[in-house]
Protein backbone atom coordinates (compact mmCIF):
# COMPACT_ATOMS: atom_id res chain seq x y z
CA UNK A 1 0.00 0.00 0.00
CA UNK A 2 1.56 3.41 -0.84
CA UNK A 3 1.73 5.73 1.89
CA UNK A 4 1.70 9.07 -0.15
CA UNK A 5 -1.88 8.79 -1.96
CA UNK A 6 -4.98 8.08 0.08
CA UNK A 7 -8.64 7.37 -0.70
CA UNK A 8 -11.24 9.33 1.36
CA UNK A 9 -14.88 9.82 0.40
CA UNK A 10 -16.05 13.58 -0.30
CA UNK A 11 -18.81 15.06 -2.07
CA UNK A 12 -18.68 17.11 -5.22
CA UNK A 13 -20.68 20.07 -6.07
CA UNK A 14 -20.94 21.30 -9.70
CA UNK A 15 -22.47 24.76 -11.06
CA UNK A 16 -26.28 22.66 -11.00
CA UNK A 17 -26.36 22.81 -7.23
CA UNK A 18 -26.39 18.90 -7.48
CA UNK A 19 -23.90 17.50 -4.49
CA UNK A 20 -23.29 14.35 -4.37
CA UNK A 21 -20.38 11.45 -3.07
CA UNK A 22 -17.66 10.16 -4.18
CA UNK A 23 -14.12 9.12 -3.82
CA UNK A 24 -11.13 11.46 -4.07
CA UNK A 25 -7.44 10.87 -3.59
CA UNK A 26 -5.26 12.91 -1.42
CA UNK A 27 -1.54 13.74 -1.10
CA UNK A 28 -0.53 12.23 2.01
CA UNK A 29 0.95 14.94 4.45
CA UNK A 30 2.81 13.87 8.21
CA UNK A 31 5.43 15.29 10.27
CA UNK A 32 8.93 14.07 9.53
CA UNK A 33 11.23 14.33 12.59
CA UNK A 34 15.15 14.78 11.65
CA UNK A 35 17.10 13.10 14.75
CA UNK A 36 20.93 14.01 14.34
CA UNK A 37 23.36 12.36 16.42
CA UNK A 38 20.84 11.20 18.93
CA UNK A 39 19.50 14.93 19.10
CA UNK A 40 15.97 16.71 17.60
CA UNK A 41 17.49 18.73 13.93
CA UNK A 42 14.16 19.34 12.49
CA UNK A 43 10.61 19.16 12.30
CA UNK A 44 9.22 19.36 8.53
CA UNK A 45 5.85 18.41 7.38
CA UNK A 46 6.12 16.32 4.36
CA UNK A 47 4.72 13.76 2.06
CA UNK A 48 6.18 10.15 3.30
CA UNK A 49 8.94 8.42 1.19
CA UNK A 50 12.50 8.89 0.86
CA UNK A 51 12.71 10.16 3.83
CA UNK A 52 16.35 9.31 3.79
CA UNK A 53 16.69 11.16 0.98
CA UNK A 54 14.57 14.14 2.25
CA UNK A 55 16.98 14.36 5.23
CA UNK A 56 20.47 13.94 3.66
CA UNK A 57 19.16 16.83 0.83
CA UNK A 58 18.04 18.44 3.69
CA UNK A 59 21.31 18.63 5.88
CA UNK A 60 23.30 18.79 2.63
CA UNK A 61 21.65 22.03 1.09
CA UNK A 62 21.71 23.07 4.75
CA UNK A 63 25.91 22.84 4.52
CA UNK A 64 25.83 20.48 7.62
CA UNK A 65 26.95 17.06 5.32
CA UNK A 66 29.87 18.09 3.03
CA UNK A 67 30.80 14.70 1.73
CA UNK A 68 29.33 11.62 1.37
CA UNK A 69 32.11 10.36 3.88
CA UNK A 70 30.45 12.54 6.36
CA UNK A 71 27.38 10.59 6.67
CA UNK A 72 27.94 7.63 8.60
CA UNK A 73 24.57 5.87 8.72
CA UNK A 74 20.85 6.78 8.43
CA UNK A 75 17.79 4.91 9.98
CA UNK A 76 14.07 5.39 9.16
CA UNK A 77 11.09 4.69 11.26
CA UNK A 78 7.71 5.88 11.33
CA UNK A 79 7.85 9.36 10.28
CA UNK A 80 11.44 9.99 11.96
CA UNK A 81 14.78 9.92 10.53
CA UNK A 82 18.04 9.20 12.23
CA UNK A 83 21.39 10.08 11.52
CA UNK A 84 24.66 9.15 12.52
CA UNK A 85 27.57 11.48 11.45
CA UNK A 86 31.06 10.90 10.68
CA UNK A 87 33.37 12.05 13.90
CA UNK A 88 34.28 16.13 14.03
CA UNK A 89 31.32 17.16 11.51
CA UNK A 90 29.64 20.11 12.99
CA UNK A 91 25.87 19.38 13.50
CA UNK A 92 25.01 23.27 12.86
CA UNK A 93 26.50 25.57 15.34
CA UNK A 94 27.63 27.22 12.18
CA UNK A 95 24.22 28.59 10.96
CA UNK A 96 21.21 28.86 12.71
CA UNK A 97 18.17 26.82 11.15
CA UNK A 98 15.42 29.43 11.13
CA UNK A 99 12.26 28.95 13.13
CA UNK A 100 9.06 29.06 11.10
CA UNK A 101 5.16 28.04 11.38
CA UNK A 102 5.65 26.51 8.25
CA UNK A 103 6.24 23.44 9.09
CA UNK A 104 2.72 23.22 11.18
CA UNK A 105 2.96 21.57 14.64
CA UNK A 106 5.05 18.48 16.23
CA UNK A 107 4.79 14.89 16.19
CA UNK A 108 2.62 12.32 15.84
CA UNK A 109 0.03 14.01 18.03
CA UNK A 110 -0.01 17.03 15.21
CA UNK A 111 -3.98 17.89 15.55
CA UNK A 112 -4.11 17.29 19.27
CA UNK A 113 -1.46 19.23 20.11
CA UNK A 114 -3.61 22.26 18.49
CA UNK A 115 -5.69 22.32 21.01
CA UNK A 116 -2.68 23.35 23.66
CA UNK A 117 -2.51 26.83 21.32
CA UNK A 118 -6.01 27.42 21.41
CA UNK A 119 -7.79 25.72 18.81
CA UNK A 120 -11.58 24.97 20.00
CA UNK A 121 -14.41 23.97 17.79
CA UNK A 122 -16.06 26.25 15.30
CA UNK A 123 -18.91 27.67 14.77
CA UNK A 124 -22.16 27.65 12.45
CA UNK A 125 -22.53 29.86 9.07
CA UNK A 126 -24.91 29.15 6.53
CA UNK A 127 -23.59 28.80 3.12
CA UNK A 128 -24.69 28.91 -0.32
CA UNK A 129 -23.07 26.90 -3.16
CA UNK A 130 -23.73 29.92 -5.68
CA UNK A 131 -21.82 31.97 -3.57
CA UNK A 132 -18.60 29.61 -3.35
CA UNK A 133 -18.51 29.67 -6.86
CA UNK A 134 -18.21 33.11 -7.45
CA UNK A 135 -15.43 33.47 -5.17
CA UNK A 136 -12.42 32.38 -7.67
CA UNK A 137 -13.06 34.89 -9.80
CA UNK A 138 -13.76 37.87 -7.43
CA UNK A 139 -10.03 36.74 -6.13
CA UNK A 140 -8.66 37.03 -9.22
CA UNK A 141 -10.44 40.00 -10.19
CA UNK A 142 -8.74 41.43 -6.76
CA UNK A 143 -5.28 39.62 -7.42
CA UNK A 144 -5.00 40.93 -10.84
CA UNK A 145 -4.87 44.72 -9.30
CA UNK A 146 -2.09 44.11 -7.08
CA UNK A 147 -0.14 41.06 -8.36
CA UNK A 148 0.91 41.80 -11.76
CA UNK A 149 3.95 39.39 -11.33
CA UNK A 150 2.47 35.69 -11.40
CA UNK A 151 4.29 35.36 -8.14
CA UNK A 152 2.02 36.54 -5.57
CA UNK A 153 0.17 33.94 -3.39
CA UNK A 154 -3.23 35.12 -2.29
CA UNK A 155 -5.97 34.83 0.90
CA UNK A 156 -8.97 36.73 1.19
CA UNK A 157 -11.51 36.55 3.56
CA UNK A 158 -15.20 37.02 2.49
CA UNK A 159 -18.51 37.47 4.38
CA UNK A 160 -21.46 34.62 3.95
CA UNK A 161 -22.96 36.79 1.13
CA UNK A 162 -19.96 36.84 -0.91
CA UNK A 163 -18.61 40.35 -0.61
CA UNK A 164 -14.47 40.50 -0.13
CA UNK A 165 -13.78 41.92 3.32
CA UNK A 166 -9.98 41.89 3.01
CA UNK A 167 -7.45 40.60 0.52
CA UNK A 168 -3.61 39.85 1.31
CA UNK A 169 -0.77 38.55 -1.33
CA UNK A 170 2.89 37.20 -0.79
CA UNK A 171 5.45 35.11 -2.41
CA UNK A 172 4.50 32.55 1.47
CA UNK A 173 1.13 30.97 1.20
CA UNK A 174 1.23 31.39 5.59
CA UNK A 175 2.33 34.78 5.13
CA UNK A 176 -0.62 36.16 3.18
CA UNK A 177 -2.64 34.21 5.65
CA UNK A 178 -0.79 35.56 8.75
CA UNK A 179 -1.63 38.99 7.04
CA UNK A 180 -4.88 38.42 6.81
CA UNK A 181 -5.53 37.22 10.78
CA UNK A 182 -2.96 39.75 11.71
CA UNK A 183 -4.94 42.76 10.56
CA UNK A 184 -8.04 41.21 12.18
CA UNK A 185 -5.89 40.80 15.41
CA UNK A 186 -4.67 44.59 15.21
CA UNK A 187 -8.45 45.85 14.73
CA UNK A 188 -9.83 43.38 17.99
CA UNK A 189 -11.89 41.91 15.18
CA UNK A 190 -11.30 38.25 16.35
CA UNK A 191 -12.51 35.72 15.88
CA UNK A 192 -14.02 35.38 12.16
CA UNK A 193 -16.82 33.61 12.80
CA UNK A 194 -19.11 34.81 10.12
CA UNK A 195 -16.19 34.91 7.04
CA UNK A 196 -15.16 32.48 4.18
CA UNK A 197 -11.30 32.23 3.89
CA UNK A 198 -10.09 32.01 0.14
CA UNK A 199 -7.05 30.38 -0.87
CA UNK A 200 -5.43 30.86 -4.27
CA UNK A 201 -3.59 27.67 -3.96
CA UNK A 202 -3.20 24.91 -1.91
CA UNK A 203 -4.86 24.11 1.75
CA UNK A 204 -1.41 22.53 3.53
CA UNK A 205 -2.39 21.40 7.71
CA UNK A 206 -0.22 24.76 8.82
CA UNK A 207 -2.90 26.88 7.18
CA UNK A 208 -5.80 25.05 8.52
CA UNK A 209 -4.19 25.52 11.64
CA UNK A 210 -4.40 29.60 11.09
CA UNK A 211 -7.73 29.08 10.22
CA UNK A 212 -8.77 27.57 13.25
CA UNK A 213 -6.69 29.37 15.16
CA UNK A 214 -8.97 32.54 14.03
CA UNK A 215 -12.15 31.00 14.30
CA UNK A 216 -13.25 30.91 10.48
CA UNK A 217 -15.49 28.29 9.75
CA UNK A 218 -15.27 27.75 5.96
CA UNK A 219 -11.97 27.95 3.84
CA UNK A 220 -12.01 27.51 -0.18
CA UNK A 221 -9.29 26.61 -1.78
CA UNK A 222 -8.47 26.51 -5.79
CA UNK A 223 -5.98 23.66 -4.99
CA UNK A 224 -5.92 20.70 -3.75
CA UNK A 225 -6.20 20.24 0.57
CA UNK A 226 -3.34 17.79 1.83
CA UNK A 227 -4.71 14.74 4.14
CA UNK A 228 -3.48 16.36 6.92
CA UNK A 229 -5.48 19.31 6.49
CA UNK A 230 -8.53 17.35 5.68
CA UNK A 231 -8.01 15.47 9.06
CA UNK A 232 -7.78 18.71 11.25
CA UNK A 233 -10.50 20.57 9.50
CA UNK A 234 -12.73 17.64 10.60
CA UNK A 235 -11.53 17.77 13.94
CA UNK A 236 -12.58 21.48 14.61
CA UNK A 237 -15.63 21.10 12.77
CA UNK A 238 -14.47 23.04 9.16
CA UNK A 239 -15.77 23.04 6.10
CA UNK A 240 -13.28 22.71 3.83
CA UNK A 241 -13.53 23.13 0.08
CA UNK A 242 -11.11 22.37 -2.66
CA UNK A 243 -10.53 22.26 -6.78
CA UNK A 244 -12.87 25.67 -6.50
CA UNK A 245 -12.88 26.48 -10.36
CA UNK A 246 -15.09 26.18 -12.78
CA UNK A 247 -18.35 26.29 -11.08
CA UNK A 248 -17.13 23.32 -9.31
CA UNK A 249 -15.51 22.25 -6.07
CA UNK A 250 -15.13 19.31 -3.61
CA UNK A 251 -16.25 19.24 -0.43
CA UNK A 252 -13.77 17.44 2.44
CA UNK A 253 -15.49 18.29 5.22
CA UNK A 254 -18.32 20.05 7.07
CA UNK A 255 -21.26 19.20 4.27
CA UNK A 256 -24.12 20.47 6.71
CA UNK A 257 -23.24 24.42 6.43
CA UNK A 258 -23.96 24.77 2.55
CA UNK A 259 -27.45 25.26 1.95
CA UNK B 1 7.19 53.68 -4.90
CA UNK B 2 5.95 49.80 -4.43
CA UNK B 3 8.36 47.98 -2.55
CA UNK B 4 6.50 44.47 -3.28
CA UNK B 5 7.13 44.27 -6.85
CA UNK B 6 10.17 45.25 -9.04
CA UNK B 7 11.23 45.33 -12.38
CA UNK B 8 13.82 43.79 -14.12
CA UNK B 9 15.81 43.35 -17.51
CA UNK B 10 15.31 39.51 -18.60
CA UNK B 11 15.14 37.89 -22.09
CA UNK B 12 12.29 35.58 -23.37
CA UNK B 13 12.46 32.91 -25.55
CA UNK B 14 9.62 31.56 -27.78
CA UNK B 15 9.05 28.26 -29.71
CA UNK B 16 10.77 29.91 -32.74
CA UNK B 17 14.09 29.90 -31.20
CA UNK B 18 14.08 33.87 -30.95
CA UNK B 19 15.37 35.84 -27.75
CA UNK B 20 15.03 38.89 -27.62
CA UNK B 21 15.39 41.67 -24.32
CA UNK B 22 12.57 42.93 -22.06
CA UNK B 23 11.48 43.97 -18.80
CA UNK B 24 9.35 41.79 -16.47
CA UNK B 25 7.73 42.75 -12.73
CA UNK B 26 8.98 39.72 -9.93
CA UNK B 27 7.32 39.39 -6.58
CA UNK B 28 9.59 40.73 -4.27
CA UNK B 29 11.16 38.13 -1.31
CA UNK B 30 12.80 39.77 1.23
CA UNK B 31 13.56 38.27 5.20
CA UNK B 32 11.62 39.28 8.14
CA UNK B 33 13.40 39.43 11.38
CA UNK B 34 10.41 39.07 13.71
CA UNK B 35 11.67 40.15 17.47
CA UNK B 36 9.79 39.83 20.91
CA UNK B 37 10.79 41.72 23.53
CA UNK B 38 14.09 42.68 22.53
CA UNK B 39 14.67 38.25 21.59
CA UNK B 40 15.00 37.13 18.29
CA UNK B 41 12.20 34.87 17.44
CA UNK B 42 11.90 34.27 13.55
CA UNK B 43 13.09 35.06 10.40
CA UNK B 44 11.02 34.40 7.69
CA UNK B 45 11.32 35.21 3.84
CA UNK B 46 8.21 37.81 2.84
CA UNK B 47 6.92 40.12 0.31
CA UNK B 48 7.48 43.55 2.13
CA UNK B 49 4.11 45.31 3.60
CA UNK B 50 2.15 44.47 6.45
CA UNK B 51 5.22 43.32 8.20
CA UNK B 52 2.79 44.87 11.50
CA UNK B 53 0.15 42.13 10.52
CA UNK B 54 2.31 39.84 9.61
CA UNK B 55 4.08 39.45 12.81
CA UNK B 56 0.85 39.91 14.75
CA UNK B 57 -0.53 37.24 12.45
CA UNK B 58 1.58 34.33 13.25
CA UNK B 59 1.99 35.30 16.71
CA UNK B 60 -1.67 34.85 17.08
CA UNK B 61 -1.63 32.06 15.40
CA UNK B 62 1.19 30.26 17.36
CA UNK B 63 -1.22 30.87 20.10
CA UNK B 64 1.26 33.50 21.90
CA UNK B 65 -0.84 36.54 21.39
CA UNK B 66 -4.46 35.43 22.89
CA UNK B 67 -6.34 38.88 22.87
CA UNK B 68 -5.30 42.20 21.51
CA UNK B 69 -4.13 43.50 24.55
CA UNK B 70 -1.60 40.98 24.77
CA UNK B 71 0.11 43.26 22.62
CA UNK B 72 1.60 46.39 23.63
CA UNK B 73 3.38 48.05 20.82
CA UNK B 74 4.57 46.99 17.28
CA UNK B 75 7.27 49.13 15.71
CA UNK B 76 8.65 48.47 11.89
CA UNK B 77 11.72 49.22 10.67
CA UNK B 78 13.47 47.76 7.11
CA UNK B 79 13.19 43.94 7.25
CA UNK B 80 12.53 43.85 11.07
CA UNK B 81 9.60 44.36 12.79
CA UNK B 82 9.94 44.28 16.64
CA UNK B 83 6.72 43.38 19.16
CA UNK B 84 6.40 44.33 22.91
CA UNK B 85 4.20 41.97 24.51
CA UNK B 86 1.97 42.74 27.55
CA UNK B 87 3.46 41.56 31.18
CA UNK B 88 3.38 37.88 31.71
CA UNK B 89 2.05 36.83 28.20
CA UNK B 90 4.00 33.63 27.57
CA UNK B 91 6.54 34.84 25.00
CA UNK B 92 6.70 30.77 23.55
CA UNK B 93 8.17 28.45 26.22
CA UNK B 94 4.82 26.57 26.17
CA UNK B 95 5.82 25.27 22.25
CA UNK B 96 8.20 24.99 19.70
CA UNK B 97 8.96 26.56 17.08
CA UNK B 98 10.87 24.28 14.78
CA UNK B 99 13.33 24.84 12.71
CA UNK B 100 13.64 24.64 8.91
CA UNK B 101 15.27 25.63 5.92
CA UNK B 102 12.23 26.77 4.28
CA UNK B 103 13.11 30.25 5.24
CA UNK B 104 15.96 30.60 3.10
CA UNK B 105 19.04 32.17 5.07
CA UNK B 106 19.41 35.11 7.54
CA UNK B 107 19.08 38.65 7.09
CA UNK B 108 20.09 41.31 5.88
CA UNK B 109 23.46 39.01 3.82
CA UNK B 110 20.86 36.44 2.70
CA UNK B 111 22.51 36.35 -0.61
CA UNK B 112 26.38 36.29 1.07
CA UNK B 113 25.79 34.27 3.59
CA UNK B 114 25.45 31.46 1.10
CA UNK B 115 29.41 31.42 0.83
CA UNK B 116 29.61 30.61 4.39
CA UNK B 117 27.83 27.42 4.10
CA UNK B 118 29.44 26.29 1.34
CA UNK B 119 28.17 27.58 -2.14
CA UNK B 120 30.42 28.62 -4.95
CA UNK B 121 30.45 29.98 -9.02
CA UNK B 122 28.10 27.24 -11.36
CA UNK B 123 29.91 25.81 -13.61
CA UNK B 124 29.23 25.54 -17.66
CA UNK B 125 27.08 23.42 -19.62
CA UNK B 126 25.68 24.19 -23.12
CA UNK B 127 21.53 24.00 -23.65
CA UNK B 128 19.38 24.29 -26.73
CA UNK B 129 16.31 26.50 -26.38
CA UNK B 130 14.13 22.96 -27.51
CA UNK B 131 15.36 21.05 -24.66
CA UNK B 132 13.33 23.39 -22.43
CA UNK B 133 10.29 23.66 -24.22
CA UNK B 134 10.05 19.54 -24.09
CA UNK B 135 10.35 20.15 -20.18
CA UNK B 136 7.27 20.78 -18.54
CA UNK B 137 5.30 18.16 -21.02
CA UNK B 138 8.10 15.45 -19.59
CA UNK B 139 7.65 16.72 -16.00
CA UNK B 140 3.79 16.32 -16.35
CA UNK B 141 4.04 13.12 -18.03
CA UNK B 142 5.99 11.74 -15.03
CA UNK B 143 4.15 13.53 -12.46
CA UNK B 144 0.62 12.03 -13.53
CA UNK B 145 2.03 8.39 -12.97
CA UNK B 146 2.55 9.41 -9.93
CA UNK B 147 0.52 12.18 -9.02
CA UNK B 148 -3.29 11.76 -9.01
CA UNK B 149 -4.53 14.00 -5.96
CA UNK B 150 -3.26 17.56 -7.91
CA UNK B 151 -1.23 18.23 -4.38
CA UNK B 152 2.18 17.03 -4.59
CA UNK B 153 4.73 19.21 -6.13
CA UNK B 154 7.30 17.62 -8.10
CA UNK B 155 10.74 18.40 -9.03
CA UNK B 156 13.37 16.55 -11.67
CA UNK B 157 16.34 16.18 -12.75
CA UNK B 158 17.06 15.86 -16.58
CA UNK B 159 20.80 15.74 -18.21
CA UNK B 160 21.52 18.49 -21.32
CA UNK B 161 20.28 16.51 -23.71
CA UNK B 162 16.65 16.78 -21.95
CA UNK B 163 16.47 12.79 -20.60
CA UNK B 164 15.17 13.11 -17.13
CA UNK B 165 17.82 11.93 -14.34
CA UNK B 166 15.26 10.99 -11.74
CA UNK B 167 12.26 12.87 -10.00
CA UNK B 168 10.66 13.36 -6.54
CA UNK B 169 6.96 14.72 -5.12
CA UNK B 170 6.23 16.43 -1.84
CA UNK B 171 3.62 18.58 -0.68
CA UNK B 172 6.19 20.74 0.07
CA UNK B 173 8.32 22.05 -2.63
CA UNK B 174 11.50 22.03 -0.91
CA UNK B 175 11.08 18.65 0.46
CA UNK B 176 10.72 17.54 -3.34
CA UNK B 177 13.87 19.36 -3.84
CA UNK B 178 15.70 17.97 -1.07
CA UNK B 179 14.65 14.55 -1.95
CA UNK B 180 16.36 14.61 -5.13
CA UNK B 181 19.40 15.99 -4.18
CA UNK B 182 19.89 13.92 -1.03
CA UNK B 183 19.34 10.90 -3.27
CA UNK B 184 22.24 12.10 -5.58
CA UNK B 185 24.62 12.46 -2.26
CA UNK B 186 23.50 9.12 -0.90
CA UNK B 187 24.69 7.64 -4.50
CA UNK B 188 27.53 9.98 -4.24
CA UNK B 189 26.76 11.54 -7.37
CA UNK B 190 27.01 15.60 -6.40
CA UNK B 191 27.41 18.06 -7.94
CA UNK B 192 25.23 17.58 -10.30
CA UNK B 193 27.02 20.01 -12.95
CA UNK B 194 25.78 18.46 -15.98
CA UNK B 195 21.72 18.99 -14.63
CA UNK B 196 19.18 20.94 -14.97
CA UNK B 197 16.48 21.32 -12.47
CA UNK B 198 12.84 21.40 -13.57
CA UNK B 199 10.21 22.42 -11.10
CA UNK B 200 6.59 22.33 -11.41
CA UNK B 201 5.98 25.81 -9.58
CA UNK B 202 7.38 28.67 -8.47
CA UNK B 203 11.36 29.49 -7.51
CA UNK B 204 11.90 31.34 -4.26
CA UNK B 205 15.06 31.38 -2.52
CA UNK B 206 15.33 28.79 -0.40
CA UNK B 207 14.87 26.76 -4.27
CA UNK B 208 17.83 28.15 -5.73
CA UNK B 209 20.03 27.80 -2.56
CA UNK B 210 19.27 24.33 -2.62
CA UNK B 211 20.45 23.92 -6.53
CA UNK B 212 23.74 25.72 -5.70
CA UNK B 213 24.65 23.33 -3.19
CA UNK B 214 24.28 20.90 -5.23
CA UNK B 215 26.53 22.63 -8.11
CA UNK B 216 22.89 22.84 -10.21
CA UNK B 217 23.52 25.35 -13.37
CA UNK B 218 20.48 25.62 -14.89
CA UNK B 219 17.11 25.84 -12.53
CA UNK B 220 13.95 25.71 -14.98
CA UNK B 221 10.26 26.67 -13.21
CA UNK B 222 6.81 26.29 -14.78
CA UNK B 223 6.28 29.45 -12.89
CA UNK B 224 7.32 32.45 -11.68
CA UNK B 225 10.87 33.36 -9.91
CA UNK B 226 10.95 35.68 -7.14
CA UNK B 227 13.11 38.65 -6.85
CA UNK B 228 15.53 37.13 -4.31
CA UNK B 229 15.60 33.97 -6.52
CA UNK B 230 17.18 36.03 -9.56
CA UNK B 231 19.47 38.04 -7.06
CA UNK B 232 20.79 34.87 -6.21
CA UNK B 233 21.17 32.67 -8.95
CA UNK B 234 22.73 35.87 -10.71
CA UNK B 235 25.19 36.13 -8.10
CA UNK B 236 26.09 31.93 -8.11
CA UNK B 237 26.40 32.58 -12.29
CA UNK B 238 23.21 30.36 -12.38
CA UNK B 239 21.12 30.03 -15.57
CA UNK B 240 17.40 30.44 -14.00
CA UNK B 241 14.30 30.33 -16.39
CA UNK B 242 10.69 30.33 -15.43
CA UNK B 243 7.42 30.37 -16.68
CA UNK B 244 8.41 27.59 -18.99
CA UNK B 245 5.54 26.56 -21.01
CA UNK B 246 3.71 26.58 -23.75
CA UNK B 247 6.68 26.68 -26.04
CA UNK B 248 7.79 30.07 -24.25
CA UNK B 249 10.21 30.83 -20.98
CA UNK B 250 12.03 33.77 -19.85
CA UNK B 251 15.59 34.02 -19.24
CA UNK B 252 15.77 35.91 -15.84
CA UNK B 253 19.85 35.41 -15.33
CA UNK B 254 22.80 32.89 -17.40
CA UNK B 255 21.75 33.77 -20.64
CA UNK B 256 25.33 32.64 -22.31
CA UNK B 257 24.44 28.79 -21.71
CA UNK B 258 21.71 28.85 -24.15
CA UNK B 259 22.56 27.86 -27.66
Amino acid sequence: MRRNIVTMPIHKADGGNSISPCQDLLAVEEPLQIRVNGRDLSITMRTPGQDAELAAGFLFTEGILKTRADLMAVDCSENSVALTLADGVDTGTARNFYTTSSCGVCGKASIESLHAIGCAMLPELEIRAEIIHNLPEKLRAAQSAFDRTGGLHAAALFDASGAMEAIREDVGRHNAVDKLIGAAFLESRLPLSHSILMLSGRASFELIQKAVMAGIPVVAAVGAPSSLAVESARRFGMTLLGFVRDERFNIYTGLSRLR
